[in-house]
This record gives structure tokens, sequence and C-alpha cells, in this order.
């Protein structure tokens, strides 16, 4: 049986394949992209059938980027995920870590690991363009003296040894991901719905789009906003509820948020997973 | 008479420094910091009196790690400003067009001219730390065959000749700037006030939060929301309103706030300059 190709950014062993495995097990195989933006071109040429986007860190925030892409392109949001973010010193086997004096990883992990360097000043954080990226360098050149910061998943994807597990600061680092596809995919049941829409420029008005969803106690989850082109301070909305876009209530307030905003989209409906 | 001190980030020509300039014509001191903490601090030891602070873009969005040290951090939003950015091809007199085969720039900024790229295929962009530094760097080392893209101000200031002038690819990007000092300044008249508030995990909380303001007919400009530290899937929002906290429907609707956050405070009332 063909397994489903799933695109995600980053190198094998990075954080979105493990946002992956929640989704699909074993089941998939990897397609790792340069850039958010390739996999998109995946999805939609159909070279993959699912991709994988990271939306928001717990600590970091929302990744914007992907919020302008959801919006930019056409793919349909059909599940979510959360993955706990855990950094861990990796080396080559028999490497000791009185032997590292250089740690490698992408700039936001070595930013979460800083109580570690504190307590390692023999160890300096140097920075590398993907964490799975660095286990994978560090690998395959065995650079003298070189540890990776990655997730335990890409030391043993690659077969490093962890030198120290849960270097990170804040042990609640979650990052949420979001399954994208060519084709939205109905469901029954407790779901989620992600939307962007845009009103005019009106005193109140977010007030009122919002009282769509309040005054049928739908629970908004998250919101955030985002410049519109060309119009300056103008801004897209980005609201997830709990709720199916087949249940009867979902529909009336969607229906009534069109009276309110110009312009509203359903990015999707989807199984809900992720609550705070 | 002493000129007060104004820190902001970047090397001397940035835009924030054209910001500072709004505020102060040219009655300033310039103060140019390597990282945003470090206007913070100077404004919090005395060593500057004031900080200019990018808040905002108009294509870009949210500066983030402002919010988040706006939050962090002590000091008062007493003024705001946009500037309109101008990015100029910059290169030192009597070197031509067609000898320049590299442009250097802060990414963004390289980013945000990818037309004129397109159209001038012998020149390679090349990423630099800072806009007004790659003009610096240009104006002082004249290294063979390279300009820098960086705003007029950035020309004059360090004597380069302006090759193309706005050659950015979308002529409405603005950035907002707040002024920071460590006390508030109190005046009667138009304002703005900027506010950052929490609220406990309930359906429609933050329906109830902006109904204070549109039950007083108060018109919101801009909402943002950032993650709570240790509290996974939590926010903070950040509101900018029109209303002066002199004026008594503001300090009814910020009370009435009070009842419905467990947090809010005042991050500053200034004089109404940027309105969408």
């Amino acid at each position: 049986m063909a397994k489903i190709k799933v695109a995600f950014q980053g190198e094998r062993g990075a954080f979105s394949e493990l946002a992956a495995q929640n989704f699909f097990k074993a089941q998939f195989t990897a397609l790792p992209c340069e850039t958010f933006e390739a996999i998109y071109d995946a999805v939609e040429s159909g070279h993959a059938q699912r991709g994988v986007i990271p939306i928001e860190n717990s600590l970091v925030g929302s990744i914007h980027r992907n919020y302008d892409l959801l919006l930019e392109r056409k793919l349909h949001v059909i599940g979510e995920t959360q993955v706990r973010i855990v950094h861990c010193l990796l080396a080559n086997r028999n490497v000791p870590i009185s032997q590292i004096s250089r740690a490698i990883s992408h700039p936001v992990a070595l930013d979460q690991c800083r109580q570690f360097f504190k307590q390692h000043k023999r160890i300096s954080p140097e920075t590398f363009y993907d964490t799975a990226g660095a286990a994978k360098h560090v690998a395959e050149t065995a650079p003298i003296g070189t540890a990776a910061i990655a997730g335990p998943f890409a030391a043993q994807l690659y077969g490093l040894r962890i030198l120290k597990r849960s270097i990170e600061d804040e042990k609640s680092n979650y990052t949420r991901f979001l399954l994208v596809a060519k084709k939205p995919q109905l469901f029954k049941g407790k779901a989620k719905t992600s939307i962007v829409f845009s009103t005019k420029n009106q005193p109140g008005i977010l007030y009122k789009a919002l009282s769509v969803f309040a005054l049928r106690d739908i629970d908004l989850t998250k919101i955030e906003s985002r410049p519109v082109r060309h119009r300056v301070w103008q801004y897209h909305f980005y609201i997830d509820f709990i709720g199916n876009t087949r249940d009867e209530h979902v529909r009336c307030a969607l229906d009534h948020l069109g009276e309110i905003a110009h312009f509203v989209r359903i990015l999707g409906c989807y199984p809900l997973k992720v609550t705070s």
C-alpha cells in the first residue's frame, strides 16, 4: 500500500516531522522542504498529499508567515496537533560532554537554552539553519568538539547520543501545527474552525464581528491580526473557534459575520485536539 | 541649551532616527543602540531622556519584540509618529550604476526591492545587519562594485549619491514608531491610548472586554495578541484606542475593563498622529 506523502519544512527529524507522526503514526513518507512556500507548492501540485505547518509556539507566538500563506494560497486546514519542544544536546557516540566546545542549532533553539549555556561556559552556541539539520551535520561530518541541539527524535534518526536531555529553559514550550490538504475534509463531531476576515474601517466593527460568536456562545481560542496589503493600517483578522461548520449555530454565525465583514474565508474545519 | 538625548536601534541614519526628527526636529542628540533592549536600558538608566521604537510596519506587521518589551519593562509611551519607508540605491560619488554588482542591506529591505533586482540582474542582493549600517559601510570602506540600499536620509548623512530613488516594490510602506520615556506625559486634547490586558480563559471574554470600548463609542485602531509566559495558549491583548485617559468616558471604560480582565496596564496616552 502506497504511503501518504507529507511535506514539512526542515530536514528529516524536524519537530514538524514529529507533528506528522502525530497525524499518521509511521504510515507516511516524509518530504522535507527548504521553505514554508515549498510545502504549499508541493501540496498544490499534488507532489505531496498533505502538508504540516507550524502556526504558533506557546513562547514565541504566531508564525506570521504561515498566517499570510494560508490567505495567499488556497489549501484547506484539515487537522491540528501540538508537539512539546524538547531540546537535547546531541553528539556522536563515544564523544563525552567534556570534549564539546560548541553547540550548533537554529538561533531560536539556542535562545531557548540560555540557562544551559550559562552553566556550561566552555560550550559556545553557534547558529545553524535548522535544528534537525544541525543533528544531521554532526552525524555526517563529525566536526571535532561539536554537538547539536535538536529534539530526541533527531538523535534517533541520525544515530546520535543524547548527552543532555531537555536543556530548554522553559518546559511549557509547545508548537501547534496545522495539517493542510487540497480539499476540505468534512466530518461530524467536536471540531475547531479557522477563519480569516476583514472589515470596513468603522468604529466598533471588530466588536460587532466578535458578537456573531459571543451571542451564540461560540468560544474563540485564538485571534490574530495581520496587515492588509495596499491598505495602510488595515488588518485581516484570523480567528479560531470551537465548532463544526456542519453545526447550525456555526453556520448562522458565519452567515451573520458575512453581513458585517466585507471578506470572510473559512480556512478549515478539523477535529479539535489543542485546547487552552 | 543641552539637547535632549534620544536612543534608537540601528546606526546613525536609520529610519528610527528619521522618526526622532519627526518628534524633535534637529533639537536632539542621537544615541544609536545595537538592540531594542539597549534602548530601554538607556532610557531607564537616564543615559537617554527618550527612546524611539518601531512598533509596526504596514507591510510586515507588528514588531513583536517591542510589544513584549513594553510589557516587560516599565517605560511610558508619550508619542507616536509614522515614517514612509523609501529605499534608495546609494553609492560613493563618481561610481556609476553600471559599475555596481552587489547591493548590501538588511534582509527585510532587500526583500522589499524584489522588482528592482529582477530588472537589474547584474546586481546581486547581499544581506547586511542594518540599512543605515550598509550605507555607512559603503561610505567608509568604498568596497569595489558595492552599493547600499537605505533611506535618502542615510545618503545625506554619509555623503553618498542616490543612484536610484524609491526602489521599494510597494509604495504604501509605512512604519509606526512610539516615543518612550521614564514618566508619563499628561496633556489635554485629541489622544491615542495604548493598553495591555489579560483575562481569565472564559468563553466570550474577549468580546466582553471589547464591549467596554464599543458601548462607549471608543474607536479601536489596533489589537495585537502575544503569548503569556508559563501559560500555554493564553494571551496578552494589546489595544490602541482613540481617547485621552483624562476623558471621563475613557476612565469609565478602563474601570469597566478592570472588572473583566485580571490584569490591565496603561502603556501610555499620547497625541494622536497616526490614523487608519
